[in-house]
């Protein structure tokens, strides 16, 4: 088959792989239809944190074409969503709801296992880790939407729901890349009733008001703050979303948060969270790589019934061989975010 | 009247102030009956941090002595339980739990206000401050257990809300202080199932156990790490709380707190929360301090129907003179803490 291998930064080549097979009995071979780059990819992309050279990729939805002998809730022809890992859904950690930490658990395209942007993909724990897709016939729309359940949706509806948000509240997005654009979504799923987005890009501005943006601010750094101050009558904000993890967005979060808020931090940090400081105004910290497994099932009925459209953030697209492209255009902020469309239903 | 001043690191005295009068028609003049010395008074007294030279101490109870005629909820002659600030409940911080962050707000003996260590304490924003304890003829034991609602027990207590604890729970309490004593018996109180408790003192360990501690580890650092780990299957704990503020402390809740979890951090932290290592397992960290006015009242029910007995975590025990006593006590680690008699009933 053929699939994008990471060579070294800034090399990513489509060539051949072996076509994956059954290996446990547990497994599956999902033909995969959508696949996407994910913000992460680009920190080995860019030779900023170190990656196994191989396969890549760790978003997609497709169809199975082979299950192992003991996946029992998935078969062939099924379309599914993955999860960027899989886990076993028993264990201790998976029960108590943090599938990311499962003990039996790995990541895709992690260069062990088979990356999501290329043809095919052996599937580990395919009963646990694969969320069927009900009915046939969907939209191209709402392909592109089940497809960003994989990861950006999820984490962004992770950080709102790692911060509380309630409905009512006023909550503020601290970046509008594409997990923070789908944070919006999700805050305003969970029923904000006012949703501030900090971006300066007329684009995303855009897409952040599609998702329900009550607010734009388009200050940084200590100018956002007083601005976002102001906004919520000097209190903060009841939810800050972090979606970034530079230094000064962190900062910006830790500041207009209002006093015993949690910050829904799902940014990886590269800066420092202000523990120390924050700690006196009682604001938490609360977040990390999102549970998607535990989310896709509640967010693709929100998909399917039509009442959130996360695809949107999707607004490059090319084929499995021009991902190369797809890198590119994210690394040179003309995407927010690259669709790679590798198979047909 | 008498009270303890502070007059530098290592110099409290008893001399004389003048008595408080009515300022505002919120004010009302509290006779102070049991009054202690907190960990954090320990900070300015040995050098640790910076104090006004003046009046000190935060936690009282006492009898109303005169109320402002704007003061509604309280009257003269009643015991009440002062929390160690003074809240206006009705801001939007208040009303949104965090009375800590009152925008009218402030904290007793800062050098700007009369301490609980001395006869009598003008408090402002009474009505709304004070929590009157109905009944009469209360036994010391019982006196002692309101007294440390000021404070302590409502820190220990803010450190299972903070951490989320639940009934069936298994909660490990990092310091054995009376904060973390105090912890333990709110884990206890709020369902905990389980409670380590990490002491190597005899006397505490054996406190935690009356409190309700299951186990105690006597371990400290990497040693402490396993033993906890191992005695939970490897997964570690539904809820470190983190009672000291130590580098070694804040460590410990890290790396027993189990994926998922959110450490409830109340020791005010001098090291730095490894919050970067802790995202990618999804630990949050929320505290701070405890907004104790919010939660006096539901722990007074529970002190008064007898079912929590906090106030033995007070195991020294002298009269306002002997006050300086009180903080060499503590700071010898000869005292959990020290309590002051001031006045009678």
């Amino acid at each position: 088959m053929r699939a994008a291998i990471f060579r070294g930064p800034r090399m990513v080549e489509v060539s051949e792989r072996p076509d994956p097979i059954i290996e446990e009995p547990t497994d599956a071979i999902v033909r995969v239809v959508l696949s996407c780059v994910c913000g992460s990819d680009l920190w080995y992309y860019r030779g900023e944190s170190p990656h196994a050279v191989g396969s890549i990729g760790h978003e997609f939805i497709g169809v199975v074409e082979e299950a192992g002998a003991e996946v029992s809730t998935v078969a062939r022809g099924d379309l599914v969503v993955a999860p960027f890992i899989f886990s076993d859904m028993t264990c201790p950690h998976c029960q108590r709801g943090s599938t990311i930490s499962c003990v039996r658990g790995g990541n895709f395209g992690d260069g062990t296992i088979d990356g999501g942007q290329g043809e095919a993909v052996r599937v580990p724990l395919a009963s646990s880790t694969l969320v069927p897709v009900p009915s046939s016939g969907h939209s191209d729309e709402t392909l592109k939407s089940l497809l960003t359940l994989s990861d950006v949706m999820s984490t962004g509806h992770h950080a709102a729901v790692s911060a509380g948000v309630q409905r009512g509240d006023t909550v503020a997005v601290v970046g509008d890349g594409a997990v923070g654009l789908s944070a919006v979504l999700a805050a305003k799923r969970l029923g904000a009733e006012r949703v501030i987005a900090l971006s300066r890009n007329p684009d995303r501005q855009k897409l952040a008001r599609t998702f329900g943006a009550t607010d734009v601010v388009e200050a940084r750094g200590e100018e956002a703050h007083v601005l976002v101050l102001d906004m919520t009558g000097g209190i903060g904000v009841d939810a800050a979303l972090e979606c970034v993890g530079t230094q000064q967005s962190i900062e910006t979060a830790a500041a207009i948060a209002r006093p015993g808020s949690t910050v829904g931090i799902v940014g990886v940090p590269h800066g420092e969270v202000p523990f120390n400081q924050t700690f006196f105004r009682n604001i938490g910290w609360r977040g990390g790589p999102a549970p998607a497994r535990r989310y896709i099932p509640e967010l693709l009925e929100d998909v399917l019934a039509g009442s959130i459209n996360p695809g949107l953030v999707l607004d490059f697209e090319t084929d499995l061989d021009g991902t190369p492209g797809a890198y590119t255009a994210m690394d040179e902020r003309r995407a927010i975010k690259s669709l790679i469309r590798v198979g047909s239903l």
